[in-house]
């Protein structure tokens, strides 16, 4: 029978991780966790096309410098972000000059890009991988919605997109954060046909992957310290619980999602954080902190990725979605190696 | 010492591929060898957009069939298209309800596809991979240049996006046709800004990837009956062969390009094809028919990607390109098996 999730035992490790983000979320709660922020949407550059791709790119090389490696010492890189073709990914891809494979699968490709660099080493076609994936409010709010100047109302359902980018470092080497498995999502389609309501078009494919990963690992919530969306919000994360809790699965006591844990509640951002990025600067500084610590000793992460675009909306399709998680677990024989 | 070559020792076996196109297509001189085919770029559908996906849908339905496979027994489907968020393999991934990879490098995806099958695969992650790519003229064009009743004239560098899509299902069985090795590209830019010039754009991306192949399986170019460029043409063949000649690498014997191949001196297609569904559609069809004739023995299909966007050539910036390679092997012992 077909398993959607896969088991990393031969031991894949995150070496380092950054994160480099906007204004807004530097104003946030989890302004210490981040290694840089602007105070800018432009970042010191022209376009904020530039400003996104100057984000990925320091938070790759921010990542790097960590764990005292070179570019030229990575076999490969995997990244991905929201604009057309991909083009914050490649641009960097140029500059860094590290073997490319670009992946989309929006919001969710934070964690597509890990489940495939952990594949990559653990059959032992790499030794050194990086991922990255950014995401800017400005860059996608033009493409994806209206142009900024316009200045169009919003519902209260709409998210914001996080400025930012997160890069992970990952390699056999055992460090303090193992990637332990990785359920692999399908796309899934409630219906939903607007682009201010992702939340809610969202959390099935959520439900979907959280559901498969448990049963595939015949594994209980409580297995985990946290299971966490990528950015569900304030409007899909209810909608989020409630369904598991019909299929019978409560986590209601350890769900945390990093679109509600990145702005406080007085921050304006609708219902929440979205975006490539969002999923990636949180579990990449503040959850990866306190896995290295022990303070989380296991937590699965379940990135959701809405796969729109303007012209099937104008063309009055609905959003398919879909959802990767992965798990990851604290080592703590780490010091005894 | 990084190298960007990984060969697949395990085995890993195409079992089947297909390929539909559109009318230009099968006009030209592989006419016969399609799948599929339709004689009106609407595909029957009401949009150029689902005309697409339905070619997409197709292609791997048809592929799966001649396997005797269903959709519920394949565990990843790997794809991807040029259209803004791979819209077009988002919108199958969700029909077929296959657990999906969504992956983005232009052109070049289907042997990105490939490489990252193959790796799920040999690393024990998968038992049956599909890996589809698609694109069409009317949904490139738009998206790319100009609306299409604009009616812009167009240099003679320019190439025609090629309507179809391949799919090819992989996995450990034996079969006449190994995966056997797989070059994964780096984004290489010559500071092209034309996207009527492609060819020449990817061209120098090319050459990195063969030269590389070359020298990480210490082979020469008479180490394969036929190297296969994706969609370089009539402008980035010459371009290509003469930059790998300066290098010491003569391919003028061997050498083909899927773009050239797939239409006739006389159709009017400015320097040839391109697009995603060029090198997928050629390589499955008539070289995996040669390859499992044993008329071809090892090839090498490199496919091209300009990582092109609109937005930044409107941006003045030049087209980064990337070219990833898959070489196929016949397996002659197959019948003792």
């Amino acid at each position: 029978m077909r398993s959607q999730t896969m088991q990393f035992n031969n031991g894949i490790y995150v070496q380092s991780s950054a994160s480099v983000v906007g204004p807004k979320e530097a104003e946030g709660p989890l302004k210490g966790c981040f290694d840089k922020s602007y105070d800018n949407l432009y970042c010191g550059e022209a376009t904020w096309e530039l400003a996104e791709r100057k984000l990925m790119s320091e938070a790759i090389e921010l990542c790097l410098q960590k764990a005292n490696k070179k570019n030229e010492e990575i076999d490969f890189f995997l990244g991905g972000d929201l604009l057309n073709q991909n083009i914050t990914a490649s641009y960097v891809a140029r500059e860094k000059e590290i073997p490319f494979f670009g992946l989309f699968n929006a919001c969710s490709t934070s964690m597509e890009a890990l489940t495939l660099a952990s594949v990559l080493l653990d059959g032992g076609f790499a030794e050194h991988v990086v991922t990255a994936v950014s995401s800017h409010f400005a860059t996608a709010e033009r493409q994806f919605r209206y142009p900024t100047e316009f200045g169009g109302q919003k519902p209260s359902t709409a998210m914001y997109t996080v400025t930012g980018s997160g890069a992970a470092y990952v390699s056999k080497k055992k460090s303090k954060i193992r990637v332990e498995s990785a359920t692999v999502g399908k796309v899934v389609d409630l219906g939903v046909t607007s682009p201010f309501n992702m939340g809610a078009a969202m959390a099935p494919a959520a439900v979907q992957t959280i559901k498969t990963h448990l049963q595939d690992l015949r594994r209980k919530p409580e297995d985990y310290d946290a299971i966490v969306t990528g950015d569900l919000s304030r409007v899909g994360t209810p909608i989020l619980k409630s369904l598991l809790f019909e299929e019978g699965i409560d986590i209601y006591n350890n769900h945390h999602d990093c679109g509600i844990l990145i702005y406080s509640a007085d921050q304006k951002v609708f219902s929440g954080g979205s975006g490539c990025a969002c999923s990636a600067v949180v579990t990449f500084s503040r959850l990866f902190d306190e896995l290295k610590k022990g303070e989380l000793r296991r937590i699965f992460v379940v990135a959701t990725g809405a796969l729109l675009n303007p012209l099937m909306i104008q063309q009055n399709e609905s959003i398919p979605c879909i959802a990767h998680g992965v798990s990851f677990q604290y080592e703590d024989d780490y010091s005894n190696r």
